[in-house]
């Protein structure tokens, strides 16, 4: 069911590398819900992806950018304005990758190169696009940018390594640069901190998967999915929460707020 | 402009006193995306209200309940069900009253009844609606019920006195119902924090007011006011927010993450 | 082995039942410290404990108090200050008590007589010890005031029924009142969140013996024990620790940062 | 006064550039408490300081090491033990450095270069430590960590630009090691997030030294010095708190659970 709750507005989607990623369903939505917009991804990852299909499908360009690149994240939000025919009103970052986490390389031996390399690609990225997007004016006022995240930037889970701390890192700039761009463009920035979700990137990770059930029988609701997610973004796009900025959002089904669940104690073998 | 989000959705909204109030703008919204709801208050609030022309305007009856009482609300959630022709699907919790503060007695000095009676007004009146409606089994699957909370429940306000420690179990009843209704019934629970509003409750607090300017100053995208809190509220009793429990959101344009902004920093006579 | 800590502090403990209590070893290490101190209790907790041996061994005296009445508390301060010659440095508050659940009442059938009782022992008693001392100005200057607590009053726990909604009231109090206390007489006041404890109390709440393990296996360092917990209230009550106020200090070997253990992935059978 | 606190210890200081420096306090203290220690620094920063005399006061050895070189972290933690005869029973971190503040660039217009640097520089030097500690064995079985933090990482402050980030990546690298240390060793790893300090680098920052006078308005107890900061490590070094670890603990005079405080509202002519 559809509400027009983005007609007119336009939009940069990253990320969205096959139909389980959680970008590749904000997508759909997005387009059901009246958005025009553009998909992006890094030349590397579209090789492997399926984008075409959804640019089809929804009738968008595809316009292909390094987003640790600060010329192709300008020539992605010039490009992307003309178009679209005007200013951006919502941006999706969905861009995260450890290199130590796909070596599985244990944390305390985490390597700093590709340390390094995880903030550049998962968290600065995020700061770039802003950056680019404010030099250029290229958000309209009250636009409305999401960067999704994960809980470990809170609590420790070790299958995450470095990228927990890069999440942490990456919800500090949603506060940071939320603050300047909501005083000078009222732009709003927020993460969305997202229950384990079975895509081609949490699927990778050695023990998400597995922690996966864990997780959604310590979830009241279970785990939130991919489609969900994407609605909830939908809502955060929309002009019915133009006061939320430099908020971690968590859409987890009430695990955040769990400490135990009966189902839980019930797996271990407890009353 | 309206959606539809709330289409054939019935609701209880507690707390509409004037046209200041935020309930009364959660009932205009929700009278606009399509939803029917009875409209309920303390029989004494009532005779101060002016409930009726909300009530005409949003084709909504009135059933007055005094919400510190098990009966009244039962007898609330029996007969909405039955104006409403079902289940319900959404609930605003919009009461808080403490006699402490509405006498401005200092903080230190307390009067234990009154802080008892704040407590049952302002917290326990959110769990018995909810109990009632768990043991009636009112409320339909993927329900959504918001309370309204303020910030003092994380940072003390001098002027907010025992409200203070009522909000913070408020919204420690939320998660701790948001869990047993979430795994029972997939009912969602949640408190928004919203910021300091010109409502006629808001501005009858001493400090509170002054306070106002001081908070909009603050927030890069300054206080949000009635209206945009009627909207967010619209989209979490909307099905796009289904897996968002057990939160408490804040809604006030980045104020709490915000740890000094420049416009209060030149007030303050600083750089 | 002792530091002389507390050396010339004069303190009020509160709760200290039986050997198991941390309020029992709080009394022992306070007194290796170099603390004298006043022991009290409910005159019913009194009946059942075995304070007079602890009484004995730290050479205190035992002041009898109903922490739900102000008059018994204004008695404490009065009398506490007397036997021990001075104003008070340090107070420990380790009351709590649940009717809902003694009687394992389930959390959404909550009787409110109970909870507004639990309410006022858990809670209000802490409010009203400080409201007392401050009215008689019976806490040095830079005098330290700790309440336990625990993390239900953050994540919800199936077997912590109102007694999570009461501890989060109790860690508001905490900030509320040291705000207020800190600005006039420069105390200091802030709440422990302890590992579950195989105290008397504890043992005593359905399931929270059985979450004893999965805490646990939970915790980078294993639950913390209560004499442990007694040796950070001891650097809380010292000079060493005069700028921390108004904070929930978990007390929990790693377990309030940890998403999940290698340990449990592996029990629940997982890599 | 002393209390023998840190008898028969050996620690490792860093970022003890001269006498306001919190490591400098730590380092009297630390000594005074019996504490034996080796003094670190970065070359180009012990050229500007003045630790010889700190070093000859506290009959400490200095080892230089650039706290970003692995090679270096490796020597100092081999030397030093080597120095202090056996492993070492605590650490400061007390290192950060942003060329994007030094160099006044705004945080939205931040030098991705730059931003790196102080990535290494100000929290994967953290990680390195623990790293080379882990991998030596260096640190003895429930050694404890510190590095200090600001509250930037929770909150925005203009003026702290990408350094509020860099905090953030910090702190959950102690809650990440903290994790995996914790369980091999039982190493203890925390943050102190401090008032705003009159240090050489506290006092270097544009807006922060002005920051200053306001933050102590907000605070209850006014704020945190150095010397009171040191007192709090020393707590944090010793036995009494071995089971408080992954937390990020905020000594700032009340501060961070302060909404406002009156006499800011007086400031603001509010009543």
């Amino acid at each position: 069911m559809a509400y027009n709750l983005l007609k007119g507005k336009r939009g940069i989607i990253t990320g969205a590398l096959n139909e389980n990623s959680i970008a590749w369903k904000v997508a759909e939505k997005a387009h059901e819900e009246g958005a025009a917009f553009v998909l992006t991804n890094a030349p590397v990852a579209m090789r492997m992806g399926e984008m075409n299909a959804l640019a089809e499908k929804t009738n968008s360009q595809i316009i292909p950018a390094d987003a640790t690149s600060v010329e192709d994240l300008t020539d992605l939000f010039t490009k992307s304005q003309e178009v679209l025919g005007g200013k951006i009103d919502f941006v999706l970052h969905s861009i995260g990758m450890s290199v130590n986490m796909r070596k599985t390389i244990p944390y305390a031996e985490s390597n700093y190169e590709y340390f390094l390399k995880g903030v550049d690609i998962s968290a600065l990225s995020f700061h770039k696009m802003l950056s680019v997007a404010k030099k250029l004016d290229a958000i309209s006022e009250w636009g409305s940018v999401v960067a999704l995240t994960y809980m470990a930037a809170q609590r420790t889970y070790p299958f995450y390594t470095d990228m927990a701390d890069i999440k942490a890192m990456l919800e500090s700039i949603a506060r940071s640069f939320g603050y300047h761009y909501g005083i000078e463009k009222k732009v709003r920035i927020n993460t969305v901190s997202q229950s384990p979700t079975k895509t081609t990137a949490g699927t990778g990770i050695k023990g998400f998967s597995d922690f996966f059930d864990y997780a959604d029988a310590m979830s009241p609701l279970g785990n939130a999915d991919a489609e969900s997610c994407a609605d909830y973004c939908i809502t955060l796009f929309s002009d019915l929460t133009r006061m939320v900025t430099m908020q971690n959002l968590f859409h987890d089904g009430g695990y955040s707020s769990t400490g135990v669940s009966t189902e839980i104690m019930h797996k271990f073998g407890l009353k």
